[in-house]
């Protein structure tokens, strides 16, 4: 019984990266389907890439092996990793806090390896393409049936390396949100929820203060009701708050990058 | 007996928008074949897409479905839909005009539902990303086998949205043309076919117009008899008129971006 | 026996050049797995295109058919070639030099045919996208089992068009090298190996020598070791030394683009 491979990294598409890391799948097993889920990750951004893995593992195949590559460290001594979620998803990646929002969503770790077997590595070994080297081979040889335990060193789940995801800031008003992610259309996600939106009672019509700035923006699930250029706050499909604006960038509308922070307050 | 699912949208390749989709797809379908097109259509112009629709469809698999979403209007009234060819291609995504000229190209439509059985959507249903929800699970279940007549309530096919070429406007001399996609060679599409050249003897030199500016170019079907640099008006790989510069930029060169107006005159 | 398809382009990803060769692959031979190894080649760089086909062939499944597009000459004299190497793979492209490089890595020519069969060739024939018309359909037969002998004219191995790899200069005190490649990382690849730098007796600190500017540079196998901002002499995954700027870009610090020269100093 075969598990497809969801395919995750920061490698971009104008080289040759992910491309042949399928290739090393496909020679090391022919009949395993891979889906690219992205590889527009934000580059060497850990967080960035943790959140699109938390959002997007409901959608993906139950049984997938989720192959996850942002790896500033590599060549380091941070280490390669397989495991098991109790979802029953296998996650392979670095050991740096990439996978573990998902497989926290997944029902946290059932148990988890170090990819030290050499045996499965490519050779020879590259300093810097663990990608190619050790995580696609093990993601290859996984979806094909190897079992788990022969990956190699068992490791502790509470020794893994784990990221924090950063909260929104409570005031009297309103809160402090951090922009996470940026999408193509200019919209900016935030590490808010809907449920932080509703604690700290913002809705309708809200002041949005970013980069000094201080607009207007309404709290809406969709643009439909919105004019042109007008400022949102929207409920994005992953259940995350968004700035966006109705038929443009956000991003480049209030000047907004991933780290930024952004002030909600409720209008008096 | 299943169907090939050729996937065609404005998502791009930095987000997860498209890979979801696919994931989507495998979960429901998971021996359907994805052939992702292109998800670089340009962004939200529903015209663009529904010209590289049209332009693409004769090398599109016989009997595959065509998954398309360029959907500005996502969240609001406009319907999702799903149709068959008289060709007896499949067709899947927003009642804005998009699939239209495709369709029309394929026989016209044969059948037409709204895609209203709530029983095929994802849930929760997001206001935003119906590419995922509603489009990506019904070219699934389709492309797997089920009926169309099981997608929801059939719709008139001449209650389906149109949207109008734009025509060149003929001159006594000439004709102004429009410039409807730019690839990333920089060539410029227009609205101008083979036959409407023909038509305005427009052939070897021409006066070409765009910006205020006034150059000579070639008309011809290859760069090969073209010097470096020299302007041309090409017959491209899909019988359209597209101005291209050899061993360059057209849309640099000349300053030209969607929506343009081209000026072609015979030279007297 | 089918062969999968490892397919390399210049196309891009924001049209719909890749996925309408995908679509006509699949047509042809739906059964036929295709790898998209990169559609982000250099445009119309034939030796950089060339280089990438060298590096990434060894990770290519046994058997493949090698589908590679950058074909600045399109339409005009060059022929369109299939040819198989001793290493039993096939390649599929035009003649330009493109597929070379990797091909005497795959142990050189076995048998070439001009692929001059029109019955091959999709109707009508474009002047502008061989790739779509004639590369993409000989790849899809071969792959599904066509005999190379039916493609076409045999052609002599030593007429096929080569493409000569620069090398590096050497001096008294290292040596002059040329970037080759920059990738989205901006690390910057040059035109030397791990034996020219030994040669050379470069190793630990040099000088770098990057548009008049002087740096010094550690040469590393990794960023392990590295402060941030240091420039590194890279001995990157596939044996080539590359410039890179540890957390930053090379190509953006130092203002390299292809077709720059740097020059290597030994340190005193």
């Amino acid at each position: 019984m075969e598990r497809p491979i969801c395919f995750f990294s920061d490698y971009g598409y104008t080289d040759d990266f992910a491309g042949v890391c399928r290739a090393v799948i496909a020679r090391l097993a022919p009949a395993v389907r891979v889906i690219d889920v992205t590889h527009g990750l934000p580059e060497r951004d850990v967080l960035a890439g943790a959140v699109v893995l938390r959002n997007t593992l409901p959608y993906m195949p139950d049984g997938a092996v989720i192959l996850a590559v942002v790896d500033p460290g590599v060549g380091g001594p941070r280490l390669p990793v397989a495991l098991r979620s109790h979802g029953d998803r296998l996650f392979v990646g670095p050991d740096n806090g990439l996978l573990m929002l998902a497989v926290d969503l997944d029902g946290g770790v059932d148990v988890a390896y170090e990819l030290s077997n050499r045996e499965l590595w490519l050779k020879p070994l590259s300093a810097t393409f663990h990608g190619r080297d050790v995580f696609a081979p093990a993601a290859a040889l996984l979806a094909a049936g190897l079992p788990l335990a022969d990956c190699g060193e068992p490791l502790a789940p509470e020794s893994l390396e784990r990221i924090d995801f950063p909260l929104p800031r409570r005031h009297r008003d309103g809160l402090t949100a951090l922009a996470v992610l940026v999408d193509r259309f200019g919209n900016v996600a935030l590490n808010v929820r809907t449920r932080d939106l509703e604690k700290a009672r913002l809705a309708d019509m809200v002041e949005l203060i970013a980069n000094g700035e201080r607009y207007h923006a309404r709290v809406a699930r969709t643009f439909a009701s919105v004019r042109p250029s007008d400022i949102v706050v929207l409920i994005d499909s992953y259940g995350q708050a968004s700035v966006a604006v109705n038929a443009g960038s956000a991003a480049e509308v209030l000047g907004l990058e991933v780290g930024d922070e952004v002030r909600l307050r409720r209008l008096a």
